[in-house]
């Protein structure tokens, strides 16, 4: 895939994965904050160390493993212990990654109970705790998707300017390479386009006030979690796969 | 539960559904058909009987049904081999249905196969038969939760009428029954709304000859199936819970 080919691909992916993050985030914000679907032990020990929420991702990504959804370059499990793939393994022939282990899923999942979900969701428990962690599961899986997408971002901004990466990455130079990444006109129209989606999607079917807070929600969430996961995504793929 | 809040209740749960449906419906059509997934053998004998669908649904609903959601009046599940609640059953205190076994899964899922994916998705295969199992489990799982709801429509017509109810109820008149819930103005308010909220979903991202394709096939999809089907649970309900 030329480079002309990756950048327009990886746009269409990144905004076509904002609406099934929109979306995934509209589902969870029905039901409350749960508290007990997140802390290991709180709903009996059934689900030995995991908390609920971890033992329903867990399970989905051993049947999703089944199906070969890790073998994908845009795909990148949160657990390590999957089986393998009962289907034949495609060939993706236009991969352009370099082979790397970049994973950030364990970073991710902690921002996602500490800070998404206390912003996202009304305080309190409505014991819909099945619910609750299906949603999880979507979200994560999107938000996942989204900031592993950086790994292309970095290959693209790579191959458009090799030499410059290259100097910065012989040295190690972390912070040269984020600065190297950053746009910032282009996160600016991104925080942009994801509030005017969000407060339109929203406004179809909530009250104004909570229409406007999730607005608030999703755009803070892209500016806080999602832009620097990705941003350490592409600069580890950078620093590790590039060496 | 009283008639007038049971009425809320049911109106705002089969609005808010509708956006469920539809964005599930959304993510489906990103996908061709990908008839292989829903031929049981297509892609080997790995799964049994069960096509690599039928697989992935069964597999999700054993999770689920760990998560007690098969215990909820407004969950069905489309297999009966499913594992006992990890969780303590929730009490519905508010559960206004009587006893009854009604379950259209079978029928939904035929008409999920055979009328309604050809209808959404563009000929052709992709491969992406994990990616297709994971948004038909989603879309399923919300086609299912909207149909079955209409135990609680006709619970609730039942408690308005019901002298006019245990009639044709006694009788076994199922026309008359399927006459009695039907509100032409109604359903066509439904179709017009549903027609909007697919067109302004699909109109943010897609161009305009598919958003506007995407609006005539998902107010068919309710024409044609859901609505239809929705009808058959009410009828059924009636006469076997209400007997």
């Amino acid at each position: 895939m030329n480079n002309h080919l990756l950048l327009t691909h990886i746009r269409g992916a990144l905004i076509r994965l904002e609406e099934t993050i929109i979306f995934s985030l509209l589902e969870r914000a029905q039901f409350k904050r749960n508290r007990a679907a997140y802390d290991s032990g709180a709903l009996g020990d059934m689900f030995g160390a995991e908390s609920l929420v971890e033992y329903m991702l867990h399970e989905t990504e051993k049947i999703h493993a089944g199906m070969r959804r890790y073998t994908s370059p845009d795909e990148h499990p949160f657990f390590s212990d999957l089986p393998e793939p009962l289907l034949q393994p495609l060939r993706y022939h236009e991969n352009p990654l370099v082979k790397n282990t970049v994973n950030l899923n364990h970073e991710l999942l902690r921002a996602y109970t500490d800070i998404l979900i206390p912003a996202l969701c009304a305080e309190g428990d409505d014991a819909q705790y099945g619910s609750t962690a299906v949603c999880d599961v979507a979200c994560l899986q999107a938000l996942s998707k989204r900031i592993h997408y950086g790994k292309f971002v970095a290959e693209s901004k790579y191959q458009a300017e090799p030499e410059r990466y290259t100097t910065l990455i012989a040295a190690g130079d972390r912070h040269g390479l984020a600065d190297a990444i950053t746009d910032d006109a282009v996160e600016e129209a991104l925080f942009q386009r994801v509030a005017k989606k969000a407060g339109s999607y929203s406004g179809m079917f909530l009250d104004p006030q909570s229409a406007k807070n999730f607005q608030t929600t999703v755009t803070a969430i892209y500016r806080d979690i999602i832009i620097p996961l990705t941003k350490r995504v592409e600069v580890d793929y950078l620093l590790t796969g590039k060496r």
